[in-house]
């Protein structure tokens, strides 16, 4: 998938929603956990109930990887399930991998030949030769952190020389290494008055935005900020969709709640013209 | 293990190598791929035949991750041996991994809880509540990516603000965060002539040291730049041991370089005074 299709299934879909798939066994509901893989019973259901209301789900690998073997059991089925299902729907392994040259091409490997990603998420600190890896894999996007949503992004991401603060430096050293086609970035709704420094560093490429809901940001400052002429936005939600609900019917809820942002983002596409 | 044990440990085997298992399937030798595990057997044969010569062993998690759940059972396994066979030696998943809070503490889990590394590489970019996590187990280290030894730590870990680095920067503001009992830091070898700047600001963390042998990186200057009164170095080696031989004969190979390595840090250890 390319900046352009990305752009068709946003307006196909009026929507530039992602959702994270941040299932925690702990926090799913208990009428599930006799399934054999809790987990992906969960997210077989919330798939099923938003899928028509977003254009990228992201699991966080994290969630999974603490399962051990089992957690890459449920990841696979989860992947599978989307690809297999909604083959529309860009799928982000939020796994925030990045190492040396020969070892990233490993990592690069695994999300994108072994199992069917369609992006990742990668930790620029070790610069180009880190990222380039995933790169090289066609079709396929980096994602590279830029300005994060935590509380911790103030310690580094912020560092300035030159009046160029680091994660600027990491926005326009890493232009060199990709395109929009293959790269974007993420910037945290917890910080959207900063999207207007971003957009001009990278006036096109697309955003990957954590940090609505739970986090607290903004969807309409990050869409009034961060819009541009194709989107360029993926707006992420997690836990105030998935973990909306904690009954048997948090399919429903998770539905009702991802419907509810991709109205407001509907206003906003419409708003700039872009449907 | 704490600062002091690691130090016993170094001075009892008249070493400070820590051997990369970076152990690339298609790099095994062909004899070992009728094995039901081949990678596990390799590292078996491989820690048999050096753990004398050894501190510290680090798997590249990126080379058992694409593999997939087979490569995770191999990682396991080889853990497991160490832990059982050869307690006294530390072993490090080098996994460069890091995220918001709440996810860190999943990585955590799965690494120090579900399986029993003694330490964990982590990358800073995200901050402070990325890194945190993973110091409040127990006897467990973190070992903070600080100056790496690839061509890439160029583009951004030199971005210079008011005279500090942002290696520099990273060392300072995350000694506030654990203590020499539960952090190192990645300092490569390629850069040996930093660690005279670098342990002005860390006079007392143990450094792991990538790069030496198959990068370029010279031993007897990292030695002389970046030595402590309790050694205060973890030096790795990877491909110049495990893959030094590529016949049957590849442990006692293997062996015989590590042998090398090991007599050329007793020199050091012992022109120091430490043993």
């Amino acid at each position: 998938m390319n900046h352009q299709q990305l752009f068709e299934n946003i307006v196909s879909k009026r929507s530039f929603l992602c959702i994270g798939l941040d299932s925690e066994t702990g926090r799913i509901p208990a009428a599930l956990h006799t399934s054999d893989d809790p987990v992906f019973e969960f997210n077989r259901r919330i798939i099923d109930a938003t899928h028509r209301y977003a254009v990228a789900y992201k699991p966080n690998v994290a969630f999974y990887e603490c399962n051990g073997i089992g957690g890459w059991k449920s990841l696979g089925s989860t992947l599978d399930y989307i690809k297999k299902n909604y083959p529309e729907i860009l799928v982000i392994a939020d796994a925030k991998r990045g190492d040396i040259g020969n070892t990233s091409k490993m990592y690069a490997r695994e999300f994108f030949e072994n199992m069917a990603f369609d992006a990742i998420t990668v930790a620029p600190y070790m610069g180009e030769d880190s990222v380039t890896p995933f790169l090289s894999h066609k079709d396929k996007w980096v994602i590279l952190l830029a300005l994060t949503s935590n509380s911790g992004a103030d310690d580094f991401q912020y560092h300035v020389e030159n009046g160029t603060r680091l994660f600027e430096k990491v926005l326009s050293a890493s232009q060199k290494w990709g395109s929009i086609n293959n790269m974007m970035y993420v910037v945290g709704a917890t910080r959207a008055e900063m999207l207007k420094d971003i957009r001009r560093i990278v006036p096109d490429h697309f955003l990957l935005v954590p940090g609505v809901g739970a986090q607290g940001g903004s969807l309409e400052e990050v869409s009034r900020y961060g819009m541009t002429d194709r989107c360029g936005l993926l707006v992420n939600s997690s836990r105030a969709i998935i973990f909306a609900d904690n009954s048997e019917n948090f399919d429903k809820t998770a539905a009702l709640k991802a419907a509810e942002i991709q109205a407001e983002m509907e206003r906003y596409l419409s708003g700039r013209g872009l449907i």
